[in-house]
């Protein structure tokens, strides 16, 4: 069976394309800057060859006959036609309290992630888009939707509802949601794969640390709380957003800097974070190397950083009462040794015992890299989101 | 020593007289409605006998007159003359930081209050009445501000800053302050007393329950996070105040309800919290009889209240890599039972184990209430601002 794998953004689309015979990535890519001068398609294949295709891909739809056209090229594809595709699955940000795990696409279904559009007005507009495109070129396959807030609809209710009148629950949806569940529900049963324990009897703590990142804490397979809440600005440090924030900042700045919504909305989204703290960088390698270097505000965003992930660290042992795996993933959980050692330094009172020697310059690799006699297992796992979208799909057309 | 203890809001004034040889109350009382039909004077008079004096009561300086008039009256007083008061402590809310501990007032030192004014423009403005009307009064008194703020100076930088940009701090002081800590240094020094153990050894986490509630955690007698902010409504959920929330749905609901600054304020510190999510009260007594009742909503609530504190004690248990004690106190940390179980059932993991008996019927007594095998200490301390700020203006009056 082969699958292509679709993540439609505003002005992007992500692609890859898996024989799941043995979950080989037989193509991936990217579309860009759709709809805008210098729109391109750039194909790595397999063998690892690279090839760009410029072109005036002016709409979703256009981009993905770009997609299609090239993995069944003659020169560069993969497949000689598009039937030998059997299904495609799509990422889809934002599922609402409608989906609680993937599902094959239908009219009805459709019309729910239209409903879901006020959630997330950026993403899931070209999330829909991306579908409707795939309706019109390859109108009898299945497509099937695969939601980064779905894992974290396990969440019980006094997890996931805020301290604001429970009317605005009602009428608005005001409550955490989560994100990055694809990732969190990956590396955490890819985590209980690699140490051969079963899933459902393991309390799990998942870290995806990369330019967003959440945490999650994972109980018998189910997702009991995340730190991305409504929206993904809430939680962590981010490269560029604020995550935990005083409400009262919020209303104080509005005022005293007197700027309306959408200002504020950018200051917290796009110029706080570790940027905003350093005035260096959102990219946590460079406030490393500045780090090193002697710049304070960069020791300092680091220390924050580190700081923020060790309290939801303890805060979710708490809620689960104990911790049996901890998981750190995404671009900065996955290569950064240093925060995961800044994070698990001094957490041995809660059992989490990291070996510094197994830590270090551990790098993009599944690996354990706690003591032998920690009470938890601290763990580094690479997500692969797009193979869990893949398994995903393919489950459902096996039904 | 007598020490009169003053703390001004801005349409009242609470006063506690100590006589500091034994620290008996000699008299108590609230000064409420200043300014507005109907004030009156409360006293509550050592012998437990209740008096109510009627007056046109137009502004803190007569509130004060009021106070000093009942303390050396021939029938209610406790005093014959004005002289027999040593020394004025004074609650000021907001120190900004400026101030780390508790001062003797100068004029140097009102200069310094009013530039905290920004901070805290409800609280600030009657502190200073208060000591303004002091000076008029008793021109040659000592006077000493305790400040709500000055115990969480210690704070390291990495958990006071928030990821906004470093700017904002430099300009308006956007950071973390914390309140309630004259009441988690009462607590936290009273508990260590109790148990004859050295303060500066122990690594505590106060929970201060009351209409307003904070966390905080206090490593070797130094206060090193707390739950509040740069405002009093971060962190715990509150009677009225919704505490921890996403700043997305703070932009999504004003957008949403089209509302303005003051209207969102009310909203998020008025509406909010435990009433919010209930809609029946912000007292939790009420919301408990409710609860008990059946009421889902005030069920809700509750398992909120507990699962958010929890979720602070797990989160500073990790900041400080353990915990010694775990005091409660407030209104609701001290009287209420049920919380108290609720945040710490299933905690025993990370060492917190109540001994159930222990706990029930409990109520405003000091009390360990952890099972004799407990990793951590757990008590009742019932708090005394008013006492911390005699002892502190005894003690600089002693210098």
């Amino acid at each position: 069976m082969k699958i292509l794998v679709l993540n439609c953004g505003s002005s992007s689309i992500k692609f890859q394309f898996f024989n799941m015979d043995n979950h080989e990535v037989m193509a991936k890519g990217l579309v860009e800057k759709i709809g805008l001068n210098g729109s391109q398609l750039k194909l790595n294949k397999a063998n690892g060859e690279k090839v760009i295709f410029e072109g005036e891909i002016v709409d979703h739809k256009i981009g993905i006959e770009y997609v299609l056209g090239v993995l069944t090229s003659k020169k560069h594809g993969c497949i000689n036609e598009l039937s030998e595709i059997t299904a495609v699955g799509h990422r889809v940000v934002h599922g609402g309290e409608s989906f609680s795990g993937s599902v094959l696409i239908t009219n009805e279904i459709i019309s729910e992630l239209e409903r879901c559009i006020e959630l997330a007005p950026l993403h899931n507009p070209p999330n829909i888009k991306g579908i409707e495109a795939i309706t019109e070129l390859m109108p009898d396959i299945k497509q099937i939707g695969v939601f980064d807030t779905a894992f974290h609809q396990t969440m019980p209710k006094h997890a996931y509802m805020y301290g604001v009148p429970y009317s605005l629950y009602e009428k608005y949806g005001i409550r955490r949601y989560g994100f990055h569940g694809t990732s969190h529900r990956y590396v955490s049963q890819r985590a209980c794969d690699i140490l051969g324990v079963e899933y459902k009897s393991q309390k799990i703590i998942t870290c995806h640390l990369g330019n967003g990142a959440s945490v999650a804490a994972i109980d018998k397979g189910k997702s009991v709380d995340t730190s991305m809440g409504f929206t993904p600005i809430e939680g962590l440090l981010m490269g560029t957003r604020a995550g935990d924030l005083d409400i009262g900042v919020v209303l104080y700045l509005m005022e005293k800097e007197n700027i309306g919504l959408q200002s504020a909305s950018t200051l917290f989204n796009k110029h706080s974070g570790m940027l905003g703290i350093t005035n260096i960088s959102s990219d946590a390698r460079d406030i490393e190397e500045a780090a090193e270097k002697g710049n304070e505000k960069a020791q300092l965003a680091m220390k924050m950083y580190d700081y923020r992930v060790k309290k939801y660290i303890g805060s979710y042992t708490a809620a689960m009462n104990g911790c049996d795996i901890l998981v750190f993933t995404g671009g900065i959980g996955e290569n950064a040794d240093i925060t995961r050692e800044g994070i698990c330094s001094e957490l041995n009172w809660l059992g989490f015992d990291l070996d510094k020697s197994k830590n270090k310059d551990q790098r993009g690799k599944e690996a354990v890299i706690s003591t032998d006699n920690s009470r938890v297992k601290i763990m580094v796992v690479p997500t692969d989101e797009e193979l869990m979208i893949a398994k995903d799909t393919q489950k459902i057309v096996d039904e």
